[in-house]
């Protein structure tokens, strides 16, 4: 595996093309904060599977336009040359090409809107990242989520951007019992994949093996916290007495799997005290992913990954030595 | 009373199970800005006089639990000695077990749920007071405030936890012109005390003259400001035509009280000057106090003490010199 | 033109009445970042035509009545003389008093809720300029659009004070296509005018001439910048099938005007790349307008110029050297 990735940064060192493709790459890996290109490449191939399966492959071209438009911004930009190359200006524009085609109708308007919201990304994640900075936090997916909410709420307002795939507008209805069923195992495992594949926006189960593989390529500590943070999110939402197609479909377990990588593998050192740490702040985000959810029914956007980076700023602010 | 408390603070020092029980005192003290456990002892018995007398002993006691886990979790994540020692981590877990008592049906997922909110509130007490160190403010009870709304809004999503006794989801209309009735001289001394009672979610007359006893204990300047707060608080929400039955119950006025304190005897030395700063930050808590009962209309959720803690705070970060 | 200046400045500093006139007049300036009293004049000017011809004289009575309780407050708070004589004190209240005597109805309350929002104002844009101060950004108009949104949506809870005049609540609907006509050049050149007066919350397109001609006697660069900003409002707005009667009120053109003036003419220094970078932000800040009526429907509140506060903030954070 050095051997290939030396061999890789060989060619990119030599050719400006090359670099450009694996800054984008590693854009995509960041999103699972894995700063390496065949991690990249892993992802844009389990999205572009997940995509293509569910029939909408403008979802993954999507997310490529808006990674791509993120890193010409981002060198026009001038930003610092370490961060760029290690895809921190991609991750969010990948995350947002990929939101706005997802819940967009695919109008020309749609791909203008793309290229603009790759391209802010990256204004909004220096923006974040600067403010982060003064607690010595990262901003996460922050911008992601900010940009992504400003650009589709505003479709509200824009009659040649069709926001109809948005969740529906409406009251906060306290969930019906009868939809929290029991779970029988294959419900649950099927809950597990697809909460590793929500965090890119997708339902898709065996998308899930090549995520786990982009991970493990890279950080097996990072692998092996996704699934137990896709577990941990599953059984916890089944207990609190979710809405099953919720938890089947992945929707409550995606925050987890994010929280559980950031903190027990990412941002601290694995021990048993930041395990118990990294779990708690991973059944939180199973609650706050519920928080978002009612909070902004009134405005019918989704919740994309804001639990996930609440949860885990809180948890990161203190500052905590578990040494 | 010196002595008074100089003798338990050598019982304390010889016994672990006693510190505990004083750092938990002093944590229920801190909800109105008193390090000492007498006022702890005070509140706490005036919260349990009020919830038995209301038909909730479950609210008592659902404070008292959220805060022995708060300063377990404190202990556990090794927190500065001196802050944990002060009580500054038990005060938004007990307002959390209150409120989780108060708006949530008493089942076995609230009693957890209770628990976990008290050792989150030290993560997020931990996360707001770091940000908050950058502008020298204190926290205030923002931890609580967030915690609080973070899973109470979250009871709409998991059917096994129960927010029927939240405020009703709906449009926000404006306040009918009727529903502010004169206030008699009875309603309005009612009124008055049921603010201060309000600080801790109650609305029990009685249980104030205990409450300005555990601020009297420690600072006489604090229990009047309370009554001057308090006394504000009611005058304003009337004058500008509130409704009158919250303000009887006290429930435009408990800001004020808190507000009153912090700036008129706790952050600043009292003067002149000072006073009738603390006064217009008082009236302006009745009003934002407004301003959040409109703002969480759609969400059906309790303000909580949000309207002291935004005002405080805008009256603390110009770090104005007023000797 | 500088002879001229230099004679008031001559006469301000004998007349303590003058001086309090200079800097009153530099706050009603420093809307649109000028630290000119011949800008404030003009633009008060402008704004007393606009208000007279629409009928509602109290509107223009309002701002004078917000800005002199919001000078006599710094001056009572002992803030910084340099920032005090340049008017930052004043511009917020000046917009606070513009806003509360547009949205509410003239009543005694209203005159004191002017004079306590004048006053409050100048408090919070200490807060706030001091928490901005970290990152070295300035306080923009947030002020103000936090103070009006905290003073108008208490207006629901208050029946003294009356906020007829408020948005209306209710849910989010898309826009109606049919409701994005195609715009004939008067209704184009008239749009671009009243976004330039729509800063001040009038529709009144010759008071625009004013407006500009108080920006030209300070700085040319920021007359030609509010230009651009209103005609790309203008144009981004209409492209984007906005409803063709909020475009000809120039209710999407204000806030890329101010984002053109700010990073166009004011932060930065006009050069090529910075021209680039202000239109970007000034497209971004129709579709966010577009974004806080949405935001904003379940509230009833009007979005003041949280767009241009929010855009222009994201894209001065990332501090970035375009020389």
């Amino acid at each position: 595996m050095k051997a290939l990735l030396a061999w890789w940064e060989g060619l990119c060192a030599s050719s400006k093309f090359l670099r450009f493709v694996d800054v984008t790459l590693r854009g995509i890996g960041q999103v699972m904060f894995q700063d390496n290109p065949l991690s990249g490449l892993l992802f844009f191939l389990a999205i572009g599977w997940g995509s293509y399966a569910a029939g909408v492959p403008q979802v993954a071209i999507g997310g490529s336009v808006g990674v791509v438009a993120a890193t010409l911004t981002a060198y026009w930009l001038r930003v610092d040359k370490a961060s760029l190359k290690a895809g921190l200006y991609g991750f969010n524009a990948y995350l947002v090409g990929l939101a706005l085609a997802t819940f967009m109708a695919p109008t020309t308007s749609m791909w203008v809107y793309v290229v603009l919201g790759g391209a802010v990304s990256v204004v909004v994640m220096l923006a974040i990242a600067n403010v982060c900075k003064t607690w010595s936090v990262p901003a996460l997916t922050a911008p992601f989520v900010l940009t992504a909410w400003l650009l589709l709420l505003a479709t509200n307002a824009f009659s040649s951007l069709g926001g109809g795939a948005l969740p529906p507008v409406g009251e906060i209805v306290p969930i019906d019992p009868d939809a929290a069923n029991p779970l029988r195992f294959g419900d649950f495992v099927g809950g597990v994949f697809t909460s590793i594949t929500q965090v890119f926006l997708k339902g898709h189960g065996p998308a899930a093996l090549l995520l786990l593989a982009g991970l493990a390529v890279n950080s097996v500590a990072s692998a092996i916290f996704a699934v137990v943070g896709a577990v941990v999110g599953v059984i916890t939402a089944h207990l609190l007495g979710a809405e099953s197609e919720l938890v089947t479909a992945g929707l409550l377990g995606f925050n987890p799997v994010l929280t559980a990588i950031a903190l027990g593998a990412v941002f601290y050192r694995p021990s048993g005290r930041v395990v118990t740490y990294a779990l708690v702040a991973a059944v939180l985000s199973v609650i706050v992913q519920g928080t978002m959810m009612a909070l902004l029914t009134p405005f019918g956007i989704p919740t994309l990954t804001a639990a996930f980076v609440l949860v885990t700023w809180l948890f990161l602010l203190p500052r905590l030595q578990f040494d």
